[in-house]
Protein backbone atom coordinates (compact mmCIF):
# COMPACT_ATOMS: atom_id res chain seq x y z
CA UNK A 1 0.00 0.00 0.00
CA UNK A 2 2.90 2.43 1.03
CA UNK A 3 3.49 3.62 -2.50
CA UNK A 4 2.50 6.52 -4.94
CA UNK A 5 -0.24 5.64 -7.22
CA UNK A 6 0.46 5.69 -10.82
CA UNK A 7 -2.76 7.45 -11.82
CA UNK A 8 -4.10 8.93 -15.38
CA UNK A 9 -4.10 12.46 -16.31
CA UNK A 10 -6.61 14.42 -14.21
CA UNK A 11 -9.92 15.01 -13.72
CA UNK A 12 -10.46 11.39 -11.64
CA UNK A 13 -11.35 11.63 -8.17
CA UNK A 14 -10.16 11.20 -4.81
CA UNK A 15 -11.68 9.96 -1.43
CA UNK A 16 -9.83 11.23 1.33
CA UNK A 17 -10.21 8.96 4.69
CA UNK A 18 -8.33 10.85 8.20
CA UNK A 19 -8.86 8.44 11.26
CA UNK A 20 -7.95 8.30 14.31
CA UNK A 21 -7.41 4.95 15.50
CA UNK A 22 -8.56 3.31 18.98
CA UNK A 23 -5.43 2.23 20.92
CA UNK A 24 -6.61 -1.43 20.47
CA UNK A 25 -5.99 -3.29 16.95
CA UNK A 26 -9.21 -4.79 17.02
CA UNK A 27 -8.90 -6.40 13.59
CA UNK A 28 -8.11 -3.12 12.64
CA UNK A 29 -5.29 -4.80 9.69
CA UNK A 30 -7.91 -7.20 8.77
CA UNK A 31 -9.70 -4.47 7.87
CA UNK A 32 -7.33 -2.79 6.02
CA UNK A 33 -6.58 -5.68 3.91
CA UNK A 34 -10.42 -5.85 3.17
CA UNK A 35 -11.27 -2.47 2.31
CA UNK A 36 -8.02 -2.28 0.11
CA UNK A 37 -9.11 -6.04 -1.52
CA UNK A 38 -11.90 -4.87 -1.61
CA UNK A 39 -11.39 -1.34 -3.75
CA UNK A 40 -8.91 -2.95 -5.88
CA UNK A 41 -12.11 -5.46 -7.22
CA UNK A 42 -14.44 -2.47 -7.61
CA UNK A 43 -15.06 -0.92 -11.44
CA UNK A 44 -13.87 2.65 -11.66
CA UNK A 45 -10.94 2.09 -8.98
CA UNK A 46 -7.44 3.70 -9.89
CA UNK A 47 -5.23 3.72 -6.46
CA UNK A 48 -4.77 3.49 -3.18
CA UNK A 49 -1.92 5.02 -0.91
CA UNK A 50 -2.13 5.19 2.93
CA UNK A 51 0.37 6.55 5.59
CA UNK A 52 -0.62 6.26 9.57
CA UNK A 53 2.06 7.56 12.20
CA UNK A 54 2.58 6.10 15.58
CA UNK A 55 0.70 8.25 17.52
CA UNK A 56 -2.30 6.50 15.51
CA UNK A 57 -3.46 9.12 13.05
CA UNK A 58 -3.69 8.04 9.06
CA UNK A 59 -4.47 9.28 6.13
CA UNK A 60 -5.78 6.73 3.05
CA UNK A 61 -6.78 8.22 -0.42
CA UNK A 62 -7.90 6.19 -3.02
CA UNK A 63 -8.58 7.58 -6.35
CA UNK A 64 -12.11 6.76 -8.37
CA UNK A 65 -12.72 7.41 -12.55
CA UNK A 66 -16.44 9.04 -11.69
CA UNK A 67 -18.57 9.81 -8.12
CA UNK A 68 -21.03 6.60 -9.49
CA UNK A 69 -17.74 4.24 -8.98
CA UNK A 70 -17.31 5.93 -5.66
CA UNK A 71 -21.15 5.22 -4.16
CA UNK A 72 -20.93 1.44 -5.78
CA UNK A 73 -18.01 0.96 -3.51
CA UNK A 74 -19.10 2.56 -0.69
CA UNK A 75 -22.51 0.98 -1.08
CA UNK A 76 -20.66 -2.29 -1.29
CA UNK A 77 -18.10 -1.47 1.46
CA UNK A 78 -20.27 -1.09 4.15
CA UNK A 79 -22.53 -4.24 3.33
CA UNK A 80 -19.77 -6.16 3.64
CA UNK A 81 -18.55 -4.95 6.78
CA UNK A 82 -21.80 -4.98 8.43
CA UNK A 83 -21.84 -8.65 6.91
CA UNK A 84 -18.25 -9.53 8.27
CA UNK A 85 -16.90 -7.52 10.16
CA UNK A 86 -18.85 -6.11 12.53
CA UNK A 87 -19.10 -2.38 14.02
CA UNK A 88 -16.55 -0.30 12.71
CA UNK A 89 -15.20 0.40 16.63
CA UNK A 90 -11.53 0.54 15.23
CA UNK A 91 -11.37 4.46 15.36
CA UNK A 92 -11.96 7.34 17.97
CA UNK A 93 -12.99 9.82 14.97
CA UNK A 94 -13.00 10.10 11.17
CA UNK A 95 -13.61 11.76 8.46
CA UNK A 96 -14.62 11.56 4.73
CA UNK A 97 -13.96 13.76 1.96
CA UNK A 98 -14.47 13.04 -1.31
CA UNK A 99 -13.00 16.01 -4.18
CA UNK A 100 -12.49 15.87 -7.94
CA UNK A 101 -8.57 16.01 -8.61
CA UNK A 102 -7.90 18.36 -10.97
CA UNK A 103 -4.14 19.18 -11.08
CA UNK A 104 -1.45 16.44 -10.78
CA UNK A 105 2.28 17.02 -10.97
CA UNK A 106 5.05 14.64 -9.80
CA UNK A 107 8.83 14.52 -8.96
CA UNK A 108 11.20 12.31 -9.28
CA UNK A 109 15.09 12.81 -8.22
CA UNK A 110 17.10 13.89 -11.23
CA UNK A 111 19.22 10.46 -10.26
CA UNK A 112 15.71 8.60 -12.22
CA UNK A 113 14.41 10.77 -14.29
CA UNK A 114 18.41 12.28 -16.20
CA UNK A 115 17.28 15.82 -15.54
CA UNK B 1 -0.30 18.29 12.84
CA UNK B 2 -1.49 14.78 14.04
CA UNK B 3 -5.48 15.92 14.53
CA UNK B 4 -8.67 16.18 11.75
CA UNK B 5 -9.04 19.32 10.82
CA UNK B 6 -12.16 21.07 11.51
CA UNK B 7 -13.49 22.93 8.39
CA UNK B 8 -16.12 24.37 6.85
CA UNK B 9 -19.08 23.14 4.59
CA UNK B 10 -17.81 22.09 1.04
CA UNK B 11 -16.91 23.44 -1.35
CA UNK B 12 -13.49 23.92 -1.23
CA UNK B 13 -9.45 23.03 -2.28
CA UNK B 14 -7.40 20.26 -0.99
CA UNK B 15 -3.39 19.75 -1.82
CA UNK B 16 -3.15 15.96 -1.65
CA UNK B 17 0.68 15.68 -1.24
CA UNK B 18 2.09 11.96 -1.33
CA UNK B 19 5.65 11.55 -0.46
CA UNK B 20 8.69 9.15 0.06
CA UNK B 21 11.16 10.01 2.28
CA UNK B 22 14.76 9.69 1.79
CA UNK B 23 16.57 7.79 4.67
CA UNK B 24 18.63 10.66 6.05
CA UNK B 25 16.95 13.33 7.86
CA UNK B 26 18.35 16.12 6.27
CA UNK B 27 16.86 18.86 8.25
CA UNK B 28 12.70 17.13 7.28
CA UNK B 29 11.63 18.45 10.36
CA UNK B 30 12.40 21.78 10.13
CA UNK B 31 10.94 21.86 6.47
CA UNK B 32 7.64 20.67 7.97
CA UNK B 33 7.67 22.83 10.49
CA UNK B 34 8.15 25.83 7.80
CA UNK B 35 5.23 24.18 5.25
CA UNK B 36 3.19 24.03 8.26
CA UNK B 37 3.78 28.15 9.36
CA UNK B 38 3.93 29.54 5.53
CA UNK B 39 0.28 27.80 5.35
CA UNK B 40 -1.06 28.82 8.43
CA UNK B 41 -0.35 32.54 7.98
CA UNK B 42 -1.68 32.46 4.22
CA UNK B 43 -5.05 34.16 3.34
CA UNK B 44 -7.76 31.51 2.42
CA UNK B 45 -6.12 28.25 4.73
CA UNK B 46 -8.09 26.17 6.42
CA UNK B 47 -6.46 23.62 7.68
CA UNK B 48 -3.84 20.82 7.51
CA UNK B 49 -3.31 16.81 8.14
CA UNK B 50 -0.68 14.70 8.10
CA UNK B 51 1.01 10.86 8.59
CA UNK B 52 3.98 9.25 7.59
CA UNK B 53 4.47 5.56 8.44
CA UNK B 54 7.67 4.44 9.82
CA UNK B 55 8.39 2.81 6.40
CA UNK B 56 8.88 6.85 5.33
CA UNK B 57 5.60 7.09 2.65
CA UNK B 58 3.42 9.66 3.84
CA UNK B 59 0.51 11.84 3.57
CA UNK B 60 0.28 15.48 3.92
CA UNK B 61 -3.27 17.14 2.76
CA UNK B 62 -3.66 20.67 3.06
CA UNK B 63 -6.94 22.71 2.85
CA UNK B 64 -7.94 26.16 1.10
CA UNK B 65 -10.98 28.37 0.55
CA UNK B 66 -9.90 28.91 -3.72
CA UNK B 67 -7.37 27.80 -6.04
CA UNK B 68 -6.21 31.34 -5.78
CA UNK B 69 -4.96 30.85 -2.33
CA UNK B 70 -3.39 27.31 -3.36
CA UNK B 71 -1.62 29.42 -6.44
CA UNK B 72 -0.27 32.18 -3.76
CA UNK B 73 1.04 30.02 -0.92
CA UNK B 74 2.65 27.39 -3.66
CA UNK B 75 4.68 30.73 -5.01
CA UNK B 76 5.36 31.90 -1.62
CA UNK B 77 6.70 28.29 -0.76
CA UNK B 78 9.27 27.30 -3.70
CA UNK B 79 10.13 31.27 -3.01
CA UNK B 80 11.23 30.44 0.58
CA UNK B 81 12.55 26.74 -0.17
CA UNK B 82 14.64 28.15 -2.47
CA UNK B 83 16.03 31.47 -0.23
CA UNK B 84 16.10 29.43 3.58
CA UNK B 85 16.39 25.56 3.19
CA UNK B 86 18.23 25.02 -0.15
CA UNK B 87 16.81 22.47 -2.98
CA UNK B 88 14.35 20.03 -2.35
CA UNK B 89 16.19 16.75 -1.40
CA UNK B 90 13.99 15.74 1.36
CA UNK B 91 11.96 13.55 -0.78
CA UNK B 92 12.63 10.13 -2.95
CA UNK B 93 10.06 10.99 -5.10
CA UNK B 94 6.51 13.02 -4.44
CA UNK B 95 3.56 13.48 -6.13
CA UNK B 96 0.96 16.84 -5.49
CA UNK B 97 -3.14 16.61 -6.32
CA UNK B 98 -4.74 19.26 -6.23
CA UNK B 99 -8.72 18.68 -5.93
CA UNK B 100 -12.30 20.45 -5.52
CA UNK B 101 -13.47 18.69 -1.77
CA UNK B 102 -17.74 18.44 -3.37
CA UNK B 103 -18.92 16.20 0.23
CA UNK B 104 -17.48 15.72 3.29
CA UNK B 105 -19.30 13.77 6.31
CA UNK B 106 -17.84 12.66 9.68
CA UNK B 107 -18.15 10.04 12.23
CA UNK B 108 -17.61 10.22 15.83
CA UNK B 109 -17.97 7.36 18.54
CA UNK B 110 -21.37 6.73 20.22
CA UNK B 111 -20.16 7.75 23.21
CA UNK B 112 -19.17 11.56 22.03
CA UNK B 113 -22.25 12.04 20.18
CA UNK B 114 -24.83 10.57 22.30
CA UNK B 115 -26.10 8.87 19.37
Amino acid sequence: MSTISKLPQPPYYAVIFSSLRTPEDKGYEKMTEKMVELASSQAGFLGIESARGEDGFGITVSYWESTEAITHWKANMSHRVAQELGKLDWYEHYEVRVAKVERAYEHHPPSLTGL
